[in-house]
């Protein structure tokens, strides 16, 4: 007699630049996806069907993510029973080891849970760091986490004022790239949140001196188009540095088109960071549940 | 006809993780020195003589930099002026790009300065994690970056406490790893600073929620023993776990024998930073002399 599978949620975070995305890719590429580590490593739990990771969030190449989500479902051997979520925990950081991917939390959930269908929002992070005349200027612990524009400084006041125009219901053709999904997929898109906030560098009090300047972009909404946040940064980018004033940002909304937006202006994944999924609480309860 | 050479003084930085320390090294090992990269990369200045870089701070395979110094000299071919510093800093980096070392600065000084004699201190930053029941719990973002001492929470008082009994003049030899040059070294140094302090960590702010908390222990000397900087963090978070007490702290300088240090306790070279190396700031300013 086989035993049902168990459903958990796990929340993972992991170094962007050392991956081609988080989604599987086929294993006979150099560079492969977060996911087939993710994979790899759930199989030395023995299941009897192979684990499978439902992504809730996809990041592009060299994007880093603080805490994403998957779903997973493991069917144990008759007899045996369901792992508890520290042992799972542990036993997938332990076979990621070498990997800068780690798991962070595991909950079992109902069958009907789905990490990417159950999400209701997601928040991701932008760095900036500015007072660079030259991409030599970065910080060595900095590279590939940050992403200095070129010219210095930025105009944040008129880069907060854009954003303004961004928060809201719109339909965000123009800032989304192209893919095979985009027939498919509406262009609206609801953005609840887009700070533009100081923030720091790694061990930067030590180097205040320097006039390096980190700064953060914060974007909340329950789903974002393909390459829409670092489309969104790439444009108020443009504004900081001029190239574009802040009603520019509204009049690319009201064009709903991708060809309108700014040639090269896409901010480079390495300053993007998905800081996490946010999901209703009473989903991640199903072990308290009366029928368990 | 030959024109004499010119030195500088620059500063840089390096991810240590990377090189066997900071120290040249035989060029047929597979992890090699930082100087061999800085004197690789200087090589393409195409300099008369090859050029050699006198480190200031010796530091061990691990631990990193945000600044170390060293002074090089630097023989053009006939008729061909000396570098400025702006042309120096853009042409080591240049050359440098692949490596997390990067020159920060370059001073022309007098012949007569030397990066590691004219030094009147050094500073270094230990960084600590508390809060980590297993070291998978270190964020991946701080791999190699600090060190989180089994047992999670530390007693930072009692460390504190302790830290104030290795202020001032003493003879350190319970605190130095022996090497080739101690039989040749006075263990008397004077510790200017020792603190304890809370920190952050990268991004940190974005995930408090997860009981995580960074502390920094900061050390200012004229010079420090070898080791000695890993062998005092490693004591006092024995004196944070509750297996040393401050008093200890003072029984082993008093013991003045390297073989009285507990065993094993030695701090890891991850979480160990060179901050600065200081300098009269009269000596940085050759080039505004009259006679130049």
């Amino acid at each position: 007699m086989v035993s049902p599978p168990t459903r958990y949620l796990v929340f993972f975070q992991y170094f962007g630049t050392r991956y081609s995305g988080v989604m599987e890719t086929s294993n006979d590429q150099s560079v492969v996806g977060v996911q087939n580590y993710l994979e790899k490593a759930a199989q030395n739990l023995k299941p009897v069907v192979p684990i499978k990771f439902c992504i809730s969030s996809r990041t592009d190449a060299g994007v880093h993510a603080l805490c994403n989500s998957a779903h997973l479902d493991i069917q144990r051997a008759p007899g045996k029973p369901a792992f508890n979520e520290k042992r799972l925990i542990y036993s997938l950081n332990y076979h990621l080891k070498p990997e800068p991917i780690r798991i962070l939390n595991a909950y079992r959930v109902t069958n009907s849970f789905h990490a990417r269908f159950s999400a209701l929002s997601r928040t991701y992070i932008y760095r900036l760091l500015m007072g660079c005349t030259h991409y030599s200027e970065i910080p060595v612990f900095e590279r590939d986490l940050c992403w200095a524009p070129a010219g210095g400084y930025l105009n944040v006041p008129a880069m907060q004022d854009a954003a303004q125009f961004l928060l809201g219901t719109h339909d965000f053709s123009t800032f989304r790239s192209l893919n095979s999904e985009t027939p498919f997929q509406s262009p609206v898109r609801t953005l609840l949140q887009a700070d533009i906030r100081p923030s720091s560098g790694f061990l930067s009090h030590h180097y205040e001196h320097r006039g390096l300047e980190f700064w953060e972009l914060k974007f909340r909404s329950r789903s974002f188009l393909y390459r829409q946040v670092r489309r969104m940064v790439g444009a108020l980018v443009a504004v900081g540095q001029g190239k574009l004033t802040p009603l520019h940002i509204k009049n690319l909304l009201e064009i709903k088109d991708s060809r309108a937006f700014p040639p090269n202006a896409m901010a480079p994944p390495s300053g993007l960071f998905l800081k996490s999924v946010e999901y209703d609480e009473a989903d991640l309860d199903a072990t308290v549940g009366p029928g368990e």
